[in-house]
């Protein structure tokens, strides 16, 4: 049977990848086939792609959303598609709707542009369930900070970052079937209780 | 004025790189400013962009596409675009022609999908006169290999060669008013004039 494909969303600091790797975890002491991967990158392409989205600014912003979308569809082709063949639960930390959130949410690009360069690598594939983890903008900051690690969407300023959350959750209200939304600001464990539970409702997961 | 957007076409070997280089000279001495570019590059970003495409070789299809026109979106918006706009004439080694002729016509890449990415890319954005440089595939890989550069293309079999040649002069039969063919197989100084005289004639060069 094939596998379920899962992505992670939310701002920095929300807890994406602790809480990814601790559903994934939890999914594979229940007994499934468990591959955890990340956006932009989780394949030897992709990563290539990432470094160089990530090493140099100053992309035109099409250009920077045609790569995201290339690294993508490498990332499907060659490690998120042959999983979920081979009946493998597959945990990505960020998907399309990531592109979606900061390239036009909070950088102003043409929506018709990301629906344009999803179709035309994508086609229909998208995730069975999307684990939205929404916390306020500050709250993420101050984690992202803690933790230690910035990139240069961290350095974009508040406004960006309000942008950013409006999107995903605007997302979450356009395609309720697809997205779950957790409130992030809860303590971790039940954070991840509620991740499971969403996915046992709407992908049977044991 | 805005300037004028040449793309040179054509097979390993043909003479795009020595021709471009005569061609953007005999028209800078005619007194127009003239900028001569290649692709894939162009621009920072999309050289970056190169040296990933030709450092490593496995690509799923679609996201070697996908590169392409990123490499092509970075290069227009920041070196052709702005070029144009300041009424220079920009001659360049290459454009989305080469895309359709390798990744769809040689490769078997879907050609809705070079629709799709381009449409995404580059709106109508295209050439004013394509220089097509035609011969036999074999006159052509035989003046490359003499040249002393191979890439990973060059080394994709005769099949895949004669299907780009086809692909180019299918192109050309298919969009007469842009593109100008051109027996490549003729000695260079009867190529240049002839590349000289489709500028008179279809852009109005002096
Ligand atoms: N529910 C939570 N409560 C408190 N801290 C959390 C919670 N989830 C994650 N964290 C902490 O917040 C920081 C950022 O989490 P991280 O998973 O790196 O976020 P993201 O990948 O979404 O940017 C980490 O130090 C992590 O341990
Ligand atoms: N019309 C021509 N006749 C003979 N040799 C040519 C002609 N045009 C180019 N060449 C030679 O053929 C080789 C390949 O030309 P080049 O411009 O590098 O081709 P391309 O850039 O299309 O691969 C070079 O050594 C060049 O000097
Ligand atoms: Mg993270
Ligand atoms: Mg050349």
């Amino acid at each position: 049977m094939r596998g379920r494909f899962i992505s992670l969303e939310g701002g920095e600091g929300a807890g994406k990848s602790t809480q990814g790797r601790a559903l994934a975890a939890a999914l594979a002491r229940a007994g499934l086939p468990v591959l955890r991967t990340r956006e932009p990158g989780g394949s030897a392409g992709a990563e290539a792609i990432r470094a160089l989205l990530l090493g140099r600014g100053g992309w035109d912003p099409v250009a920077e959303m045609t790569l995201h979308f290339a690294a993508r569809r490498e990332h499907w082709a060659s490690t998120i598609a042959p999983a979920l063949q081979a009946g493998i639960w597959v945990v990505c930390d960020r998907f399309f709707d990531s592109t979606l959130a900061y390239q036009v949410g909070g950088q102003g690009a043409p929506r018709e542009t990301w629906a344009a360069l999803r179709a035309a690598t994508l086609g229909e594939a998208a995730p069975d369930l999307t684990l939205l983890l929404d916390l306020p903008v500050a709250a993420g900051l101050a984690r992202a900070q803690a933790r230690g690690e910035v990139n240069r969407y961290d350095a974009l300023g508040q406004g960006f970052h309000e942008r950013v959350r409006a999107s995903f959750l605007a997302q979450a209200a356009e395609e309720p079937a697809r997205f779950a939304v957790l409130d992030a600001t809860r303590p971790a464990p039940e954070v991840l209780a509620a991740m499971l539970e969403a996915c046992r409702q709407r992908l049977g997961a044991p």
